[in-house]
């Protein structure tokens, strides 16, 4: 499979679609990226890359920390985590309150609001520095140590905290909250601050590949393979909000999609793959990120269907 | 892969297990089944085929026919039919109506029951004698000329209705169900009393591998490839109720079951899979036949993730 | 107290007003109505009676309904009706399906459709000739022999039967409704369709004056006074669908309206009147009759508060 | 009427009947009660007043506060605060977050908890000293200078803040809250902590009869009679939960309720009165006062309806 030439295609392809998409400005520092920024990254099971366009520039990774967090928090605790966080869709927009009231402060899965923030407040337990400890994780799995947050953007998440905040003192009074609503939420906004770029998202994601056991630099896996397997499955059901459905149906790959434009993708025996490009659709995802994922399994004709 | 051991070893742990599932008994018809009946079959690509139980038996497949008339459609009218259904998971019981208000008649994927109604209604414009042309297809994938609708299932299913009218006027009433609902009904309980063993299911079944490449008995493909791998993504998000996350989550693969007691589940480039054991679980699933898949895919150590 | 010169200060008042409502056109017949019409009827506790504008011509009394099916209803059954429709306000728009299914197939009023849909079910048990009882009934509360149902009406409502089927079976699953569907529907738009005057209209709810004690004609309450106060307050929580409480709010009284453009009020112990205007606002009540009411009490400086 | 007579017979009959209802126990401070209290005040528009039982004994006046802060805010700002809260019953438990979610911020009337804490934010910006200025009108208008917060019950409402800071959240994401979630609920649970006597309650609530004209000791209304009646439209529609409807229904008054175990109501041109007995029944309403309030009603035949 000639991967360089189908990522200049995809490159090519997209460049010339009519976009319609917005950048998120729900927080200032957001909107201030430039629109027309695009690239990907594609690492393969026998060790080799390719990339085309800004797939070395770092970007707000958002929501894709979500799947880091909940690769952490399993590998600490295990599966023993699902009594306080589900595992199925939830056919709804992604911070609705609704079910989480009706489902008496149990979040549907890990990847909506209120699911991450139960995984960081079991992580705020769990690590002994927990944002240093968070954060050299997401260093070691993408094997580079210069990964950092974006402390502009976690205080303007802090600024507009009022949804999470609203969220996370509904399943404090459930009894599904153990910290402090602020210091749930500081956690959060920092993991979803950190900036990395479509290379090292690519590297992170290498984890999930092969059961677990793929790791550029180390011998043993990080994950072991019922785990790697268990979020691949909450990927491809749960990773794009209200489009979830719609990526299993058009793409047919686990993945998860961030505010910031980002969106990493898995095919577990071929590779791991990290597109960005800011314009987001009404759903909330790279409306070109979606585009360009669709040509890939279209012209590889891969598909874990 | 020795398929044969690991389905009698699969039978012997399952069986030694002990159930708390109830046998559907919504239809009184249901209800007489013989809650200790146990079978597997598991056809794979390359032609061979394994099973166990009592796999040659035939029982109400019930909304495993979804996926078969979703194909029949799907078929022959291509993406077109995507306006009047969507292909988000539902998050919610598979009978609810509220979605079905709040997203103004258009169901929220084929496999609720709202969704396979709009499918039939389609059915009914589409196919000349419909209840005759739909058997027909089925008989045809499933290479078996004997299979039959169960009259009296039907008919039972008929009398019980009121859930399925409400939602089908409900629709209607939003402009998107065209025939009569009483002849759209008919057309649906028949589809859905179709009575299949677990070796004809398996068989049919196998229009979804190999990007709908795979045929037992034709040259042709019966699914072009891009459906093939629309309907796996449906299954995988949307086939359990709302267990769809679990199953994805523990067994891996796409499938669909029916209150019949029956599960069929794809492992799209290796084989495909028919359980069947009455006793539902919680969420309408078969207990038994759940345990069967999740020891399939781990003794095996195949799933599509 | 001069109402007569209070009416026609405000059928004056209210004629200068820019009117924005719309004819209710969901079944044609409805919509054939001049929007121009406009008459006030108001009946004192001390036999006399005032009127202007159009008071004396007949109009589809659609949901005005409810309240006269739920006064005989009571008055054949008493409060053990109550265990089959709740008492409490919907907050929902008229026609939800979403607390139906919430609250297991029991309405919560019996003035919102599917609260009425159980009193027609009722009525079809306790009246031996359910359409010609029925209408006898409302022709002898209003004192008027010659009112009538509009077959036409009838007929064009069975036709955009829908929304009100899908409610019927909803609660028929449940076990709420006894008689077929199509039997109780007809009955409920029957009753619906019926032609009234604001002036029998009137008449007809002065069963609600004075604990149930006043009566044009005869000597005996036509209900008892727990059930008359009972309806009144079941229309000052519930008559108004979603706009109940502006009702209360802004005019406070008792009363109800149809979209045929009919609002009729209740002072307990002073008079009933009857308003006329076609058009309604966004809510689905006479604009000009809500004007009307809240200057009557405005202008009257009375009300149950 | 002889008012101290059925007083009497009302807290005998009630005495004899069997108590099902739970003292409220969510904040540790409430459950100290004597479920065995019960006082009831009567307080006549001619002066005259009639008690019963431990109608002087103070308890935590909870939700009934609303009603007051309501006119205080109404008499402060007029009819302008209706944009920031509805007039429309929720047909919900009172602490639902769905409608909250779904009408985007504006909650649906003041007597939820939602409606409640937009009115303490509009009154943390009308007023100099909040805390101060509002103990001081509860004290002038109940004529009593004192009455005063319970510390100790604010103090423990704050520790079990969460769902209301959810709420408080929830609606400053929407934009209609304007200052600190912490001093929006500091204010309001102050409010909710004051401490009075049925007799306490009953002369405060005297401002709500005759058109807002009765007063005790001063020649002024309090409240203009429009906004007198509108108190009394909410009270009847939204003052009790998810039970307005049982009460307007079998008491047929406007009154309020608080979880301390008190009920106010107001018939507008005879009295105001206030019943006090701890025990909740299962909507959150005093048992044994919904009980005495209906044979009130029913042993004077007097209501609004």
């Amino acid at each position: 499979m000639n991967y360089q030439q189908i990522l200049e295609e995809i490159t090519a392809e997209t460049s010339a679609l009519k976009n319609t998409g917005k950048v998120a400005t729900y927080i200032p520092e957001l909107g201030k990226v430039d629109p027309g920024k695009f690239g990907i990254y594609l690492q393969c099971t026998d060790g080799k890359s390719y990339a085309t366009g800004d797939s070395h520039e770092r970007f707000s990774i958002q929501s894709i920390s979500k799947v880091l967090s909940l690769a952490l928090v399993l590998k600490l605790k295990g599966n023993s985590i699902w009594n306080r966080i589900g595992v199925e869709p939830s056919g709804d927009p992604f911070n609705s309150l609704v079910q989480l009231e009706y489902e008496k402060g149990i979040p549907r899965n890990p990847f909506i609001n209120a699911g991450a923030l139960v995984v960081a407040d079991i992580l705020l337990t769990e690590l002994k520095n927990p944002k240093e400890d968070f954060l050299q994780f997401v260093r070691d799995v993408a094997g580079d140590q210069s990964i950092n947050y974006d402390e502009k953007v976690a205080a303007s998440e802090m600024q507009h905290k009022d949804r999470n905040a609203s969220l996370t003192h509904l399943m404090k009074d459930f009894g599904n909250i153990n910290h402090e609503v602020d210091a749930v939420l500081d956690f959060y906004f920092h993991q979803c601050s950190i900036v990395m770029s479509c290379k090292q998202l690519a590297k992170a994601f290498t984890i999930f590949l092969n059961y677990g056991k793929y790791d550029l630099s180390k011998e043993a896996a990080v994950l072991n393979p019922m785990l790697a397997k268990r979020i691949n499955a909450l990927m491809i059901t749960c990773g794009f909000y209200d489009e979830s459905g719609e990526f299993a149906f058009s793409i047919g790959l686990p993945g998860k999609s961030g505010v910031g434009g980002g969106i990493v993708a898995v095919h577990p025996r071929h590779y791991s793959v990290a597109v960005w490009s800011p314009p987001l659709n009404s759903k909330g995802n790279s409306e070109r990120g979606m585009r360009a994922l669709e040509l890939l399994t279209t012209k590889t004709e891969q598909s874990v269907f």
